[in-house]
């Protein structure tokens, strides 16, 4: 069987191609071409189409792509058609935080529970989900059938709590905690690190700017950076 | 002057460089090619040389490039040799989860105040960051100097809060609130969404791995599609 690693780059791309086609559908349009999708949303139509064509031929020549037809296809190659249970160690604020973030559900992801180490946050609850003991991860992943993990807690326990959750079966975790964590095995770990946004707008905020929007070609940069 | 959009995606890779080669220097290394620098952190090496090309010549044939002088023109590149002020609009959960988040002292920016309605919730402190009633908001902007702001607040008010953020003449905002907001006239509006990268964990859970983690060639998932 041929195995090849698709880039995150064109999951995430598929991700945004779908939210954009939710947006067209709910405002009642039926088809779109790559060159419409492109336009509207700031994105590629060469790239649309490239990314596409390789999950399948979903274009119609002169239609376009019919919008739930390809909404249909993009949610079960993102895997979005079965229900996750998601489980989120480190009850702080961040966890909490994301225990009630609304992504989750439109995703069809369930955040199932939550785990902490202190005593005094275990069994209260934050909405519906409850605050478990991290002692007794292993036995409540199984209970709930959790089937991704979210880190939640400081840096310096990240490592410890990856291991348990690999040790829990778990196969796909998402990571807050400001550490990169590397995956062991066939568990798939997402860093998620705010910093890059930051720096991006940081980009934004250093360059002159014209008043489109538009950013100055860094020619400007590259001599002030020789100066 | 020629005026050029320099992509987002841009802006993220010179980020993720630029956290590698800290990596790299942290371990004491002093140069490093763009194949080497690929391997290492799983980057496209054709993609850093033409990223870097674009803003000047950094590599020196035979050489690589000098870490410690790449570095430098990146964090000058990305603007993080100045400091930014930041406000967070919101003090629940996420806003305060956000005021901690160790992100934004590493990347030259401070959190300098918190903003709510909330009349129980003003004057209170997260750490060292006092909350201000939002009534205040324009004066403790101009007072603390504040040019980048965070919104943390549900999605029904992320629009009147962007407007009030546009009128203190603040250029940069991070939105957290799960809908996509729109800049106007020359504000510049980074949305984050987590949800693309809870999609790339269901993309990655869908799919039949083999036992080096690899994905298989979506031809599979193409017939099943069909069926």
């Amino acid at each position: 069987m041929k195995v090849e690693k698709i880039s995150e780059l064109t999951t995430n791309r598929l991700s945004i191609y779908l939210r954009c086609l939710n947006d067209l559908a709910a405002q009642g349009a039926k088809t779109v071409s790559s060159d419409g999708l492109a336009k509207k949303f700031h994105l590629n139509s060469a790239q649309i189409r490239k990314d596409l064509a390789y999950f399948g031929e979903f274009g119609v020549r002169g239609v376009g792509y019919y919008i739930d037809d390809l909404r249909k296809h993009l949610t079960k190659i993102l895997g979005l058609d079965k229900k996750h249970c998601v489980g989120i160690i480190g009850a702080g604020r961040l966890g909490t935080a994301l225990a009630d973030y609304y992504g989750f559900a439109q995703s069809n992801f369930s955040v199932a529970a939550l785990f902490d180490a202190d005593q005094d946050k275990i069994g209260q609850k934050v909405g519906t989900v409850e605050i478990f003991d991290i002692k007794s991860f292993a036995e409540t992943v199984k209970k709930y059938k959790i089937d991704v993990a979210v880190i939640a807690v400081p840096a310096e326990f990240a490592q410890d709590v990856l291991e348990q959750i690999t040790n829990s079966g778990i196969k796909a975790v998402m990571n807050f905690a400001p550490i990169p964590l590397r995956a062991k095995g066939d568990v798939k770990i997402k860093n998620v690190d705010l910093t890059i946004s930051l720096e991006s707008l940081s980009y934004f905020l250093a360059k002159p700017s014209n008043k489109n929007g538009k950013i100055l070609k860094p020619n400007a940069a590259k001599s002030r950076i020789k100066q």
